[in-house]
């Protein structure tokens, strides 16, 4: 058995953890933990995991964070830092859930999270937590720096075109579109149901702190500077990102064919066939990446959607993935639900 | 391996069914038909099922259901009142989620349902499929009627109250809300997200078929006849029921006690602690009921808050929860998923 | 030209108050005031309200309440009733939308509002304004206590009834839904898009403060005590209140007849004929209550289902037809808008 | 008094028509015509519109339309190209709220809409309704088509850039979002409830039918061929769109000026204050049309947000509006709604 703690059980990204986490077979959670709900039974926070987590929310700091295998920090921005190198130098692994090790470009990093990085030498030894891309760098990892929702949307959805260079790196857009709960559970008045229900809008459009993260992505995929115009929206559903990219085609391909071989043997993404439109509810609750290909009018300009759960491959499943990389057990381990539909 | 069949695999029951069928694992799907879709893949209908069942709906005529060890029907009204028999001869167990089997008193039932029942010899054999009530008939029922939505909510809420005659039987009032799924997967303009959406109405309030259902159960668990008024009503939700109970004490008990007694060995029964409220997320997507009792300002009107999710414990899992019974299998085989929250 | 100014108007009812003012033919917006927002332009935190409203948030400290015509506090309970006296005496007059002067037993107020009442010598010269009851009253009014919304909902639902005598009045039943806008436009976790979409849950069962209100405006009414249990729900909708209502008969009466004689005269409330079912969204942004009686298979239980929009007839229309009345003008002036459906 | 008939008044369209003329205070409404409810009270229909209109739909052959002073068509395409002409030739106005006379091109009109035209002559005499950019035209019209709800805000949106020829207007981008009204009041599997909400799709990705009248309309004001890549999604509100627009900066402008001015004497077009976002719900209802220019990271795409209610200016309110412009009364008149937010 793994044994697992969480540091911030509290937000969705954290209860996410504990129902996938609750359902593995290979997992022994040790240790929840949350300063403000110290004491408190995790169920009685979250009645849905009532019966099937019996732990209470512990203290940072007389947790047993440092007898687990490894620990997942599904904190806030700017808190794993601070925390991961006693966890390492005690020997165990940490997935961060937040930003804090995404992005090499440290004084980059600085100033699109407005703050100080508390530790920049272990930014370098961090691995970027996208399995299509750095599975094998992931298998011996110590520290994975988990992608965000739209980036594992984005770069999935891009990666086959800017890998096989067919198309304007200079250029490319993203149009995505996220469930409130990638706000995360915060009370804040954008987010309340009578502000954010039968309503859609843009945010961000000036510059989105999730833009350096997908660029540096493509950037390594192809091996050259790389221009991307990236509008997030917010869109009245709980979960859920959907993804429409748009890229100039520079040399022919069979796209669809492209994209399949690319994925071919990828567990966790799935290559619709040529004319599909994938919904986000076809992989909600559940560790999948849908994507289609399209060619709009035979014309020069490519549209690929791509969806995914922002809590399950954006966010809590891929870092159970990365984590069943980490240990050596079956990929797929404890992440075959089969979406909820309808 | 339990063989299984389904007839009628296209609507919300259907694919559900086949989400927690595909994920059993002592069951292998043998067929799924239906008349309108076949040929098609069962996977290509609903995306959702991608990887995970490989069927296509078949023609009932030419389907092997007869080689099943189970068939389920998750057809309308007045579909498996005609099949049944054949199956049940051929030695195949049978289990309706529609209403055919549901009422003991056939011209009562033809009255509500307005057409002649095509099978009332097999009415009276049929075991009604609500294991806290009749899990040792389930045992060996051949043929099993799968109780309705609202009705699995509201005896559920109720039970323990008519089965102790603590209450008066004569003015029980069922204040029920239903998610929008409980209408089924039809194009039928009033489930239009456009009229249902940023919307709240009770419907059928002269008269509802879940009320003889619910009637003739309560009448056997108190032992006489029942007088209740049920109030359904549609709430911009996909998923959920929640029953609001109200019925006049006759006589003092700790009723938060009796509740815990009645269901302290059901594993699908959830009675919360004193003072709680329970929310439909607290169900979604998995088999269970959650139940809160409520006597406000300490009067003489008890009040029973009673949540599940209407495809899960309200059909579909219910129906998995009967095979498995049936079957002599551990009763919470592949019915362990922890609800979807948020 | 009324001159209005309006007190805390950063909330929902505030909003809207500023929507359904600014569209009064006979009104002048003299002041809006909110303490936080000093100096931002009312049309730069609601841009729904761009080019029809150009006043700017005032400090309240500084601003010319005292020489308007009226004053509508749109602010918490516990605001109006320290502010009050002193626009009285300047011979200005106050529509309260808070609770503060709504209960006339102080003390029953204070217990359940859980703070002492800051001026309760005015309470009893408040006049409660319903106008489908306090119509005369209401004209003379220096000082109106605006109704809630379930008490809206549920006393014009229960009016015809009590006051006929003709139900018991000991065991009356109100279960309630309410779109999330009537919690207000705070920022809560409860009423996180995450939280309250695709979910329903009962709140305040054991009390909810709109309980005495609902008891003291039916008790006057029925001229005697009165039993009332009132259970409210949180529904996924922006706005609306579906109360469904039970009542025991106690004398034979044409219930469909008595409800529509009792409101014959009334322009804001609508009995429909027997048989319907009132959606919310029938009087979505408009100011109107719809009703409709029921006799389940002709049982001995009434059910009465009365919907409003909880943010105009439950909130800042019925301020603004309460001010019509006491300004003597059109009591339908700037209250005649369409429902918006869909 | 503009004596009014409507031809089709059964759906989302068709109702918002009546809400908004009902209120207009120079319209007299003289038959609404559905061939399906003859003899059905409009109210009992629609109880949104419950003492206000009092009209039953009537039979389209024997309505009284040639007494009327304009006929707005609210039918699906191919119903107007049949019964325009004898309207006209009785002297009647006519606004087509379908598709049939928007494109000039008939050919390409009947390959998009895939019927032959019923009559390609009177194509070329109709006005296309964009008031924004046809006023003087309109002002004369017999004929006017309205545009569709994606072309008004596209169009609107992309308008000052194309005109001023400064991008690229070889590779235009359109990423728009709806919500489900745009789809109509038709029984159609997935605009139920259960299948739309919750969710986010793409939908005619290789083409649809409004990106022809979207390209003409940019041709004419470019004055020259137009590169247009469209993609128009589904999302989980009632009304509302929501088009996200990409374009190449060719020549350097002062872009929010260039907007400013473009629309400086428009009553319902509103360009937003540089970096604002603006959201669906701001125009809720209302007979706008918002815009926001951004330019991010300085980079040399342009990103346009461009809103409306596609039921108000994206279809009915639009049509009303140019009923005004016609009958040369105040082009605001009736119009005037203040959005409804919440």
């Amino acid at each position: 058995m793994i044994k697992v703690g969480i540091v911030g059980g509290t937000g969705y990204t954290g209860v996410e953890l504990l129902r996938l986490l609750a359902q593995h077979p290979q997992v022994e959670l040790v240790a929840v933990t949350s300063r403000a709900e110290t004491g408190t039974a995790v169920a009685d926070m979250f009645p849905s995991l009532r019966g099937r987590v019996g732990l209470r929310f512990s203290d940072p700091a007389s947790s047993p964070l440092d007898t687990c295998d490894v620990v997942f920090f599904a904190t806030p921005n700017g808190v794993a830092m601070h925390q991961a190198r006693a966890l390492l130098e005690a020997g165990v692994r940490v997935i961060d859930l937040a930003a804090d090790f995404r992005i090499k470009d440290v004084p980059l990093w600085e100033k699109w999270y407005g703050m100080a990085h508390g530790c920049p030498e272990l930014v370098a030894q961090a691995v970027y937590g996208l399995p299509e891309v750095n599975r094998e760098q992931i298998r011996g990892a110590r520290l994975v720096a988990n992608p965000g929702c739209f980036p594992t949307a984005t770069q999935l959805g891009f990666l086959p075109l800017v890998e096989a260079g067919c198309v304007d790196p200079e250029h490319l857009i993203a149009d995505a579109k996220s469930g409130v709960s990638g706000a995360g559970r915060k009370a804040e008045m954008p987010y309340l149901f009578s502000e954010a229900s039968d309503n859609f809008k843009a945010y961000g459009v000036p510059g989105h702190r999730h833009l350096p993260e997908i660029r540096q992505g493509l950037e390594i995929a192809a091996g050259r500077t790389v221009g991307l115009t990236f509008v997030p929206h917010l869109t009245p559903m709980i979960r859920g990102i959907h993804a429409t990219l748009y890229a100039r085609i520079t040399r022919e391909e069979d796209f669809q064919s492209l994209f399949e071989q690319r994925y071919a043997s990828e567990a966790f993404v799935d290559v619709l066939p040529s004319g599909s439109h994938p919904e986000t509810r076809s992989v909600r609750a559940a560790n999948i990446c849908r994507i289609a290909v399209h060619r709009p009018q035979g014309g020069d300009t490519l549209v690929v959607l791509s969806v995914i759960d922002n809590l399950v491959k954006g966010a809590a499943g891929q870092a159970m993935q990365n984590m069943n990389i980490m240990f050596g057990i079956d990929e797929c381990a404890g992440l075959l639900q089969i979406p909820v539909l309808p």
